[in-house]
């Protein structure tokens, strides 16, 4: 089994949290993959630089100068903190962005209501050369950097190279895509926290959304896993990254699969 | 053969030189390292972000902002710039910093006269680890970042870093380690720029150096290059990044053997 792990700025903007978080990361045995995203940090910088922001359906406008800011945080500050931590757990890791051995080529978004600047959209993933690492007993920790292969760098959700790394890696042995947000899992009830739905397939999906019993925030992250695992993903996890070690046994998070 | 190649900020600094030197870098048939300084680019944050820099016998002091700039700027923005461009060349690459893979082990430099902060002293170099990625067809771009095994990120020299990057490689294959600065090689007459002495060996450094005629500037280079081929480097080549073609030809610079 591979696992690859997503985390999110939750964890990555607590240093207590990501701590802990990687002391779990680090006790999984077997192949397992990082990918993170990038947090307030991003943000912070540009304030300190000057350098407008602004977000448009949640996406950030990425023009040259956000970019290097992005390269800057997500592909230098965190992913190198990180993997020092992870080598000082005892877990040997290698930091890459999307550039980095020609790992995921994307295209720049293109420009339709709105330009969203220098942001790829994944076409490509080398599941050759991250199994090759995983194979060495290297973890990959990606960060979402991306590029175009003709020498343009692009900003790419986190989310989604999640799971086209795990689409890629499921070529090479079973994948188990495992997405750390701040709730426990997806929630039938979202102001109650015990009300987890342990295990969900296309159908159960389905029959919730046309009750209207799932949060529209939840809704696109439940269709892309299921398409995840239609792409060859055995399971996506949705849980809290607390709860790291009972995900991997089964017993905490929502399963979406296949059946 | 393998080609480590160290480039310093006359070149980082300067996008039409860069492109021109990674062209030729990626022209070279073969195995092939690239080392990179940081040039101003660090320098140039620090002070946007107001965070004061000192130098001391032209080494930064590295306190904890400083760390951040310097991995923000050596292992993020012009590593994977660097990377994305070789790609985009036909040379696919890998962009690291000392922690990833376990690649470079320092200590944090001991306190004496001058606290540096988080400097590293170099201890250990994993070469198998970058062999094989040579082995695999892929160049790897080192930023000079080093770590303590404990979690903690160094700012190291980067002419060392090439220096014991390519002392670890000789044990898998015969290394010429490049330096490429803006002087054609080392000069009878430093105001002479056609006064290039084509070859050195100890005896010859320390005759010269004995008249006098070794510019002050060189003379640790020199120092340190004779030390390398002691360590098992067949090469230390010391010339012009404009030359680099002729430099793999060995037919310009100042190389410097054990012969």
């Amino acid at each position: 089994m591979i696992y690859v792990i997503k985390i999110g700025g939750n964890i990555i903007d607590n240093p207590e949290k990501l701590k802990d978080f990687l002391g779990h990361f680090a006790g999984i045995e077997g192949h397992k993959v990082l990918v993170h995203g990038g947090g307030k940090l991003a943000t912070q910088l540009a304030d300190k630089l000057h350098i407008p922001q602004q977000m448009v359906h949640g996406r950030r406008v990425t023009d040259t100068e956000t970019l290097d800011v992005i390269t800057m945080v997500y592909a230098g500050l965190i992913n190198k903190n990180i993997v020092a931590d992870l080598s000082a757990l005892g877990c040997t890791s290698l930091g890459v962005c999307g550039a980095d051995a020609d790992l995921i080529l994307a295209d720049k978004r293109p420009v339709k209501e709105v330009d969203y600047g220098f942001v790829g959209d994944v076409n490509l993933v080398n599941g050759n050369v991250l199994f090759g690492w995983l194979s060495q007993g290297i973890s990959p920790v990606i960060s979402p950097v991306s590029h175009d292969g003709h020498g343009q760098l692009l900003n790419t959700n986190a989310d989604t190279i999640a799971s086209v790394v795990a689409v890629a890696l499921s070529a090479y042995d079973s994948v188990s895509l495992i997405y750390c947000f701040d709730k426990m899992g997806v929630l039938l009830d979202v102001d109650d926290d015990s009300s987890v739905i342990p295990a969900l397939n296309e159908d159960r999906i389905e029959k919730l959304k046309n009750e209207g019993l799932i949060h529209s925030g939840m809704l696109p992250k439940l269709e892309n896993a299921i398409q995840t695992v239609k792409n060859g993903v055995e399971s996506v996890v949705i849980g809290h990254a607390d709860a790291l070690p009972d995900i991997i046994q089964g017993k905490s998070g929502t399963k979406i699969s296949l059946q």
